[in-house]
């Protein structure tokens, strides 16, 4: 691939089927070649920035399309460039013809998400709120929207900017003791400087733990239904299902053991997964699926341990499987509605019990308000920075290891400039978020995953 | 439905699940609504005719998206109403919040082709043009595309109103004499009267013959290849959709024995059908094939009756099947590359004649000249008027017949005011077309069948 950062680019950013298609048009020749098709009142060579102007595209005699075209001059444009936004009308053939005429008039279809790195190139945004771009659009929940719209406005880099700002700051003074050090001055205090530190860490590492709740609100929180078998657990799968009906889809798993189903549950979305029953058995078949019930458990951040009887244990119930300090266990006493009193009161448990009845509904509320309490959505609805990618998650912890190399390095008396070492390898680190420091390869693999158009 | 046509509407204008979406508001208010959602560095009150906006739409603090607006004012926008057309990010979540919104304010959804309605009630195009915007996005070739490019840009609105205007004189002329009928006076010249009518007529004539080509060109033109069992039918549409594979679909027929392949010739659609053998059978299930392919004969509009005898007769070969007169036959004399030179030799018949060999490709040049030189398409590139709307055909019938029994009064010597009243008659058949005269049921018709959001 021949890849130039100055030819003029050009692809469709709506799909087809529409009454109008969008085609865009970026680079530095972006409005000379336009103005070559384009006949209206006025030049598009002559049209004011940030407006728009109605005319026909033409073929030489032949009018293709009568269309708006909304004008943008560098750098005030998506990309920083020159820039132009067709509204033709959205047939196939309509934007075929006007694609294959712009580019015969010197520009190059666009690679998938070219637009948007151009406008990280030019300096319009930043690496993170590029990404936040393509969550934006992929966000199907209020959650995971929220979370790509505070990225994308900059707060997240406001914040990794300030955190660079203070370990730059420290480095410096470090650095310059370095420059005196056959005078064996010491500018920084010590003890001062180790707080700096730590305050510093302790904001990355708070940055790496929101990464739990930003990917489970993303993504969807996992939700694991388990227990003995009849307990109610796909009754209680069904009842979920209904909380929200034009959310939900039922995917048949690709064994016959395992169902999921998608709930929008207060803007955020929840994959329940109805797992097989468990219990021992000799037999080679349903001990595969128990085998796929232990990896759905492993996958959860949340188990709902169902049982309809309150004497049993989590161990005998879920056969073993110990639940990871990552994961919220809820102990669910069903079929509350056909059990006698006396069996409800359940044997005491680590874990917070609720009882229900998947079948009449009663317990039900409890259970939506024990699930919510578990995605604390209102920081994302603040506009707390909340990191939600993945990439993004394992710079954070490269840049905490950095810095606690860093500071038992202070500790230990090892000499300033390995322990200003360490404070670099952290700032490089969440640099590569935002993409001061970046490299071909990172950003080819980031807008890769953009649509055309973008 | 309560409709009303002073509601400001919303309807997203483009498909989800791309890079943008543009979302369309027209309507009086439809600049106050989005105003009370926008926050940019200026209102939209306060924004010029034409301008593009940057900024966010929130409900309430939350912001929903970052924007650009396209902000147009009455009467100068598609709809000639005020408009906003918003380009946001292409999220299901993102553009059904801000419609949501956009309704919550004040708006109410759109129906299908509302936006085009309210162009044609604010007199910013006629009826026959808003007719030819669903065209344009329905058309799939070269060809279609160019009849439905004329139409919108009104060369055929021009030519209706002429027809008209002409025809208004003359009743002019012709209902004066009424107003003086006492006097017995004669103000216009019977003779050149009856010119005038009939220069008309032969206008509207030629526009309706025109419906036979601009139909065939907008649906595609249907060819039938038929012929006894084994003369290379099949051979033959095979080779004919290697033409151009781009553009090829087979569609399996309903039935066994026809199938059906759509081809792209020098920007005009042909769809080849190949019928089942033609042959005297008493076999029950053979008889009712034979009659599917005497009723595709029937559909056809040109058959190419195919034969490796060239002595055979076209009413042997397809069996007592008489073609039309809007019918073009060609005869095509088959494997040419094994038949000795003898065979070759035609009798002759009224039909032009073609020899091919469809498994070498010899003389298939011929073949494909042929069929271009049917559907004359020079015409339709070059801007002349082609009729491609049944509605507008029957109009145009009617007004054919309604001035030939006024032509025939005149010759009659009917009383003035009846042949006048049968050219106010084709006046109103050919006010029908451009919406001059409609009626709602006409217009729920017409806009019914367009997109969402056009």
């Amino acid at each position: 691939m021949i890849y130039n950062d100055h030819d003029t680019i050009v692809a469709p950013a709506t799909p087809m089927g529409g009454a109008l298609c969008i085609i865009r048009v970026s680079g530095e020749d972006a409005i000379a070649i336009c103005d070559k098709i384009f006949r209206g009142r006025k030049r598009l060579l002559d049209a004011k920035a940030a407006s728009i102007l109605y005319g026909n595209i033409q073929d030489g005699d032949e009018i293709i399309d009568d269309v708006l075209v909304s004008l943008f001059r560098a750098p005030h444009s998506y990309t920083g460039e020159n820039a132009i936004e067709l509204s033709a009308h959205g047939s196939r053939y309509t934007v075929e013809r006007i694609i294959a005429l712009i580019t015969k008039h010197g520009a190059r279809l666009a690679e998938a998400g070219e637009f948007t790195r151009r406008a990280f190139l030019s300096g319009r945004m930043d690496l993170s709120q590029a990404e936040a771009v393509a969550d934006i659009i992929a966000a199907d929940s209020r959650a995971s929207h929220a979370i790509a719209s505070t990225q994308m406005r900059g707060a997240y880099s406001d914040e990794l900017q300030n955190l660079r700002n203070k370990l730059l700051n420290i480095t410096s003074l470090l650095e310059l003791e370095l420059d005196f050090s056959e005078e064996d001055v010491e500018f920084a205090d010590r003890s001062q400087l180790r707080q700096l530190l730590e305050l510093t860490q302790q904001r990355v590492e708070s940055l790496a733990r929101s990464f739990a709740l930003g990917n489970a609100l993303k993504e969807g929180i996992q939700v694991a239904i388990a227990g003995r078998p009849n307990v109610g657990k796909s009754t209680l799968l069904n009842r979920l299902a209904g909380e929200d009906r034009a959310m939900v889809s039922d995917i048949a798993g690709t064994t016959r053991d395992t169902v999921e189903v998608t709930t929008n549950i207060a803007g955020v979305i929840y994959r329940f997964i109805d797992t097989a029953g468990l219990h021992e058995t000799n037999d080679k078949l349903e001990q595969m699926g128990i085998e796929r019930t232990t990896e759905a458990l492993r996958k959860a951040r949340i188990i709902l341990w169902l049982s309809d009887d309150a004497t049993s244990s989590f161990e005998t119930d879920l056969i073993g499987y110990t639940p990871t300090a990552e994961q919220q266990v809820y102990r669910i006493i069903t079929k509350c509605d056909i059990a006698r009193e006396a069996d409800c009161v359940p044997t005491p448990t680590d874990y917070p019990t609720l009882r229900l009845s998947a079948r009449t509904g009663e317990g039900m509320d409890s259970l939506l308000v024990a699930l919510q309490s578990f995605a604390d959505v209102n920081d994302a609805y603040r506009g707390e920075v909340i990191v939600s990618n993945h990439r993004h998650y394992e710079a954070l912890c490269q840049a905490d290891e950095a810095l606690s190399t860093a500071l038992k390095a202070l500790h230990d008396g090892i000499p300033t400039d390995l322990v200003s070492e360490d404070i670099r390898l952290a700032i490089h680190h969440l640099g590569t978020i935002t993409g001061e420091i970046t490299s071909e390869d990172i950003l080819k693999n980031i807008f890769s995953h953009f649509c055309i158009g973008k």
